[in-house]
């Protein structure tokens, strides 16, 4: 039931930055486009992922990246690094696709409390983190209006909203959010549950359940799971289920054997141009700049760790 | 190359369908749930697809039944009921893939001009309709505001956007909106190159490309695809390619061989209090009801058409 695979880093897939690329010495007449402020960004605006809020989902046809959120949600991610730690989601399954929602992971035993495997040192019920208040994070907002909360922007990497009023700040439902499942009671989620946002962004979901993290590399993954045919995407047949070999902490692996990936910071004046790259799109093919965007249509960019240059 | 199968209608997935169902009799203390609107809708809150712009598109794991929209994109959509008459796209396939974005299909043979497969009675090129006058549509707008547009709305099951000042009116790019690809210039689609978006709402693409229709069933055939691993998602290997069996007209197949399916009918009061019931979920679950509704998170119910009662 556990195998106790290594963790072999698989080919990661960085769709992110598969754009084509731009001519060198090409004039650049008008706003960069978005590979262009990508090709002018220095060091300084990459950050690489911590360590211990860094999971490795390891799948049959390859591994997840995802990061989490502890600023966002300190217990449900101290939760999740406990169950990790104690390899409680080794040979548990992918158990729900719905179609333009969410993929589900964890005991495939669901509410059959009895059979349910032990969560070990992890805790089974944690305070729900819906928000958490809007003092003391970074947040670096857009310059665009949301229709779902008074503000959004993002938080070192991660698609946030805020409400200056009531002074609450919380994660948004975007492709690729991951969320702690809960059952009726709000405290009722542990992090041994966990979904992925795989459709639509669900900003309908805000404020009303714990969200742990994002997706950093392999959503499509997870996103081309089959739908499942039971009520809410659940599969019916066990053999429909997708096993997870493992999943580790990167803080659990040798520095070398880690996804050798960095992220874009978005609290830069480069991801400012970034931004604006995306709301107004300057690639020849665009006729009509849209002169907007949505924080759940802005992927953060990551990239391979660039080989340090040789002395000259 | 190309099969003329019998268009067999294979097991339609009406996942709109298959919520939970509730309890008759129960007392309604709130506002109705989606499940209570759509159990109390009467027959007049349905139609059915109209069948010369029904176009069921065959793959090996099923069916897939699009609408196409000839009140945003007259010219492309009688082109493309042309090629399907001419079979144009019979032995075909799907070539791309991209994770939260599109799957798109058509000639493989893409810039070759030269493979190309050759057009029939139908136009290679058409005028762009990347949006038409405002007059005349039965736009049923939504009461909320909109980023990317002055409005969004409804015109008859269709998610659409409009600008009351320039008179002009589109359809906008959510989950399932099928579009018809471009090259560079503005006039260079010709339906025969379809996409169908299959991530977050690229609202991008508005007034930048003809939207010919939408998936009405069957979404998750397409949205499973592997992705590409070439530029934009394209399939690197003509092995990976999902070959299209067929594609038919509805008005081309008996009429008891159809799809027996109706949508709900997009401006009435049963759909606003559909719509009602998605800005502010009163399930049980929902502790914090949005207030709110994206165009882009409306999705039409569907249903399989209910057979007449027997007389009394």
């Amino acid at each position: 039931m556990r195998p106790t695979l290594p963790l072999t880093l698989l080919a990661l897939s960085l769709s992110a930055c598969a754009n084509a690329p731009i001519q060198a010495g090409a004039p650049a007449a008008k706003a960069p486009t978005t590979q262009e402020v990508i090709d002018a960004s220095t060091a300084a605006d990459w950050r690489p992922l911590d360590p211990v809020n860094t999971v490795y989902l390891q799948l049959p046809s390859g591994m997840v990246v995802i990061e989490l959120a502890p600023e966002f949600a300190p217990e449900h991610t101290a939760n999740i690094r406990t169950l990790v730690k104690g390899r409680y989601f080794d040979g548990l399954s992918v158990n729900r696709s719905q179609d333009n929602f969410v993929v589900q992971w964890g005991d495939p035993a669901g509410d059959e409390l009895a059979l349910r495997r032990p969560l070990g040192e992890a805790r089974a019920t944690l305070p729900a983190e819906f928000s958490r208040a809007a003092d003391g994070l970074d947040f670096h907002a857009l310059p665009d209006p949301d229709g779902w909360a008074p503000q959004t922007g993002f938080v070192n990497g991660f698609a946030a909203a805020r409400d200056p009023k009531a002074g609450k700040a919380w994660l948004a439902h975007c492709y690729g959010t991951v969320g702690a499942g809960r059952a009726m009671e709000p405290d009722s989620s542990n992090g041994s549950e966990l979904y992925v946002v795989t459709g639509q962004s669900p900003r309908q979901l805000d404020l009303n359940i714990t969200t742990v993290g994002r997706v950093v590399v392999g959503m499509e993954r997870l996103s081309v799971l089959p739908r499942g045919s039971g009520p809410l995407g659940f599969y019916t047949d066990a053999s429909q289920r997708v096993p997870i070999l493992a999943v580790r902490l990167a803080s659990e692996i040798e520095p070398d054997q880690r996804a050798q990936i960095e992220v874009m910071r978005t609290g830069t004046p480069t991801w400012d141009a970034y931004v604006e790259s995306r709301r107004n799109r300057s690639d020849e093919w665009y006729l009509h700049p849209a002169g907007h965007i949505d924080v759940c249509n802005l992927s953060v960019p990551v990239r391979p760790i660039p080989k340090p240059a040789a002395a000259g």
